[in-house]
């Protein structure tokens, strides 16, 4: 079947659409895209998709709402074309963090989400969904890339002293299955009340830092707090360096510098969401291009 | 069954969804709502909807694309927290103009809407969508409440001399329901080309309006130019008094002083948007109670 790639609205979309495109020597079909004076968008896929295999990248990037309803406009349009599947891959999924009812009342935001890209799409690739139990609301077809052994083997972030850290127990697997690329050890960190003070302390459950160059491994990070304190605490036990991996890089307001007052030396994101100063970002596109290809 | 009322996000709903609740004396629940520094919206249902109808009232204003997602937000609260019926009252419905494929490879936006928000609410009220057969992507249960003949009682528009005109033949039907109302002749305008300058004129089929008072009604006005140039050319014809009865009053830029200047006395519209100086609203509310109690 033939494939054809559709980079979404924003610019983040069209670089990893760029990168998959490179990678698997795919034809790329620009949608033509505007925001109306009111504010409601425009889209049009200009191509003939009937018969096609069509994949879009849309990252639900901000203002979240709008990207997401792009996508479902262009699912829309690609079934009015006649296309024979469409593939949506998302590098950054919205409102993941809203995955069930935290208070009487509340929606399961991702919920909603998934279901409506249901009736558009076949097939689902999230890059590092914040939970992938998520992808049950979608249905068969739907794919977690978890983006943290790619990064690190282009990265380069072996080395002979490297220990890896999740930010809680909750998130150990993908410190687990980095530290089994790198060969090396790993633990999580646990929060302890000062008995004296009564500040609250982030410090590793049992592994010595003193000496080693330790990577933080996370998937969101939106104010960078809680890596910052658990940063200087590192700092004060003798880490060496400090590294942090993470898939999505929302960094609110001062969120970078925080986290380098904290001592952390490096920052290291997928290319998911829109660029800031102070982060080495890794493109993730190879790594969707490799999912596609044993997909296809 | 026990009936609550639910506001939505937005000044609009609140104000319409305050006056159904006074008109069907209904129970309110006010969402907890807020959004995240990120962009992501927060909704919360703060009652007890299990068993209850829940009736939602949310306009889809700008930024569209949110109000929207907020409707399915707490479609899907609703869901969750048991509502045995919910219905979702929506005064402006976005996207409703790109009802159809215009040029090959486009959505049919509301299509899209209709499908999402069958999913999550039994009955939908629409107060003037731009076509009355995009419901039917809804399916069964949803409804269109024509606004104009309340208006105009609402107003007193009757007059000895008065006359109704459509900007177009499409949307003729308007124009005589209104008329039939107000026991007066109606006509629509048609574009012509003038044979001497080449300039577009508009002007009624076959209504002499000299000396009458005419009502222009219609749909949405966005930037206001069609309804300007037909005013001028009615005032040249002798109109004495030039009255738009409007339901949905987008008014882009300069809009509202383009008509003014235009010649037109008074601009009338439902109060399905954010306000906007220089036109004379009418609440919405009452007649939607009254379908609500006629459904009920």
């Amino acid at each position: 079947m033939e494939r054809i790639l559709i980079p979404g609205t924003n610019g983040v979309s069209k670089e990893i659409a760029d990168s998959i495109s490179r990678e698997l020597l795919l034809k790329v079909c620009k949608p033509i895209y505007k925001v109306f004076p009111d504010g409601e968008s425009y889209i049009r896929i200009p191509c003939d998709v009937k018969n096609k295999e069509a994949i879009v990248v849309q990252s639900f990037i901000q203002p979240q709402d709008k990207s997401f309803f792009e996508a479902i406009l262009i699912g829309d349009a690609l079934r009015e074309g006649g296309a024979s599947n469409s593939i949506l891959i998302v590098p950054y999924m919205a409102y993941a963090r809203q995955d069930k009812v935290f208070l009487e009342g509340e929606p399961i935001s991702i919920r909603v989400i998934m279901e409506t890209l249901r009736m558009l799409y076949k097939r689902l690739f999230v890059v590092e969904i914040h939970k992938e139990e998520s992808l049950k609301y979608f249905g068969e077809g739907a794919v977690n890339i978890s983006p943290y052994t790619y990064m690190a083997r282009q990265l380069g972030l072996e080395s002979s002293n490297v220990a890896v850290l999740s930010p809680d127990i909750g998130a150990l697997n993908r410190a687990k299955t980095l530290s089994q690329f790198l060969k090396c050890s790993y633990d999580y960190l646990v929060k302890r009340r000062d008995k004296i003070t009564g500040g609250i302390t982030m410090e590793p459950k049992e592994l010595d830092v003193n000496n080693k160059d330790i990577v933080i491994v996370d998937d969101i990070i939106s104010t960078g707090g809680t890596i910052a304190s658990a940063s200087s605490i590192l700092k004060k036990y003798g880490a060496r360096h400090i590294h942090v991996l993470v898939a999505h890089a929302i960094m609110l307001g001062e969120a970078i510098d925080k986290l380098r007052k904290s001592g952390i030396d490096e920052i290291y994101a997928a290319n998911t969401l829109p660029k800031k100063d102070g982060i080495k970002y890794v493109d993730i596109g190879p790594l969707i291009a490799d999912y596609l290809s044993s997909y296809s």
